[in-house]
């Protein structure tokens, strides 16, 4: 019932506290405004734990990280443990520098996160093995594909146990596993590689929805992957000649925002493993 | 004459020195450009006073504060009341967290600040009212309403008096105040609370057009408010039924550019009090 | 041959490292996705040498520095020398304050730079001369006209041969020169300038053509500089009545996407002097 999990959103309007990368912030903002969430961001140490404790999740990502940041995530982590709120963490460019992958792991081992969305090189980083990351985009010989998929889904399964957490893998093919069944998800189009944030976009309505619907994590939070491929595809679909990438960036937010509970369950393209 | 106030802007070119949050940054940047003014983004302490010297006017803006942007906001404070330039001070989250409605209080308090601007738990939390923040956004059971508007334009009324600033509480209806007069305005449309950095763009529109009518600062920043309400009527107005927020975020900005003192003059809804 | 210099960049798909502000970050990221480039921001010290190591290029911006993301564009700097990977600056407010002057002079001093783009007062201001800055845009008394070509491109040529380096002076009319040749660039549209971002963008874009292109980085860097006001031009003329600074904005970016190199051959319009 991904409709449901996303009325469930609209209905509870949670409170979302971002710690997020300058980047894509104002996309995030808007995303999590449009699906019917309330965004905040915050990461200086002194009020990330009073930030935390209003909100009702708590969304790390770590794709312009620095010191002072990080004491924040850790603070703000510290305080969505104690209260128990969901974490989601986006380790962004795990793999690519010691840092990110040393600040990844250590957030994974003193606190509880509850759902991880990354690409397949940063997961795989984490999970243990060593990817080959280009910069924040997964590398091509990693991807999930078609060919490949009966182990990539044993590997989501394996490692969302291994790592206590609902894993999110996005890339061609998505992934959704809380160690028991995997989601396969096929929505989304190949122009969101065009545009940067779609991720972390994605982990924050991934946690909107985690939220909003306590009892289905999982299923919500496939919900939410459906979701942002769907609206990928619609903005897609309704790109003029004229139009580029900024256009159909654009055309996504429009699109979660215009999302109705019948088109996710009408354009939600996914089978359970 | 709002109209007249519009076209000062346009004629000065104001640059407006901003320390401002990450979040809607770029929303700011395009802003001022689109009504006439300029830019300029600063938050190291090294440079702030430099910066605010050649300015003409200083926004500060807490939305993503931290120790080192608010050494920032001070030195730049101090420089622009050492130069007579004004200030105006938007409390993002006032209220929220200890270190934001502290670090209101302080600058209020250090400070010179000519424009005061903020929802009504924000600024609530100043006036020494406990506000009820729900993250950055108000808390709906303090809205001003045409229920309590004798009562809220009271409240304007004291507060602007009380704190010395010409007082900007921003909502469903607006209230500007110098203490003396107060204009309810009631420009503006329910999408606008869909889109991030609404408040942070009219912050800094308001110090342009302050800065830019020096002998008549309340009126000028009373159709700040009024351009804002009718550029977010407008870009409604406009919108297709494929459009969401964020198409509905540029129209704002694009009416803002495209607004001449005759639209402004015809389409403010504002009443003296 | 600036066609295959454009296809080069989408064949290539280089990485560029940047360290940039965080006012218009998140354009220069779409802008390089919509060439055919990635981008990767980090500006901590404690990653800023790995991810340079795994980049193609590093692009530094000192539009919103301070002292921590300095200490990484040093980091970064040094990384790219040593590894041989070309850098440019954008040296955003040179000569508007003494930090941003000094960053400047100190990053010329201390690395090998390939590549220099500024306006005109941010170059007098590194090249020796007193720049007269508002902000950080131009000071009109210093633009480059028709009148005083032969001039500026004389100072454009002494200039890259003193500091070694591709010089980018761009505004109304373009130049770039490598100390030998001066290319004059005539594309662009006023309107570019109601709009944050279009300079660090065509920095970005700059860098992403120069390491595409290690043969003719001179020429690759004047394809770059057609490119982005052709694609303003484009933009422009797609500009409906109710469009403004903000849809003109999301079509440059849109127009860099979908440009063909024949685009770029039939539209850039330019001499060498």
């Amino acid at each position: 019932m991904f409709g449901k999990c996303l009325e469930n959103v609209k209905e509870k309007n949670p409170l979302v506290h971002c710690i997020t990368n300058y980047v894509t912030v104002n996309g995030v903002a808007n995303a999590l405004l449009a699906c019917g969430g309330s965004p905040v961001m915050a990461d200086a140490i002194e009020e990330a734990a009073d930030i935390t404790a209003i909100s009702d999740g708590l969304y790390i990502n770590i794709g312009t990280l620095n010191q002072r940041t990080v004491e924040g995530m850790f603070a703000a982590g510290q305080a969505a443990n104690d209260k128990k709120k969901l974490i989601l963490l986006d380790p962004v460019g795990a793999g690519a520098s010691r840092l990110r992958t040393k600040t990844a792991l250590d957030l994974m081992e003193k606190l509880r996160i509850g759902i991880l969305r990354g690409n397949i090189s940063e997961i795989k980083a984490i999970s243990g093995e060593i990817g080959k990351t280009k910069g924040v985009d997964a590398d091509e010989s990693d991807a999930v594909t078609e060919e490949n998929l009966d182990f990539m889904t044993d590997f989501a399964r394996k490692s969302a146990k291994a790592l206590g957490v609902v894993l999110v893998i996005t890339g061609k093919i998505d992934l959704v596993s809380d160690g028991d069944i995997c989601y396969v998800i096929r929505n989304g189009c190949e122009m969101m590689k065009y545009v940067t944030g779609t991720g972390c976009m994605l982990s924050a309505l991934s946690l909107a929805y985690g939220v909003s619907n306590p009892k289905n994590i999982t299923e919500a939070v496939a919900a939410s992957v459906c979701l942002m491929g769907l609206a990928g595809e619609k903005s897609h679909k309704n790109l003029k000649k004229t139009g580029g990438n900024m256009t159909f960036y654009s055309g996504i937010i429009d699109n979660i925002f215009n999302m109705t509970s019948g088109d996710l369950e009408r354009g939600a393209k996914y089978e359970i493993r």
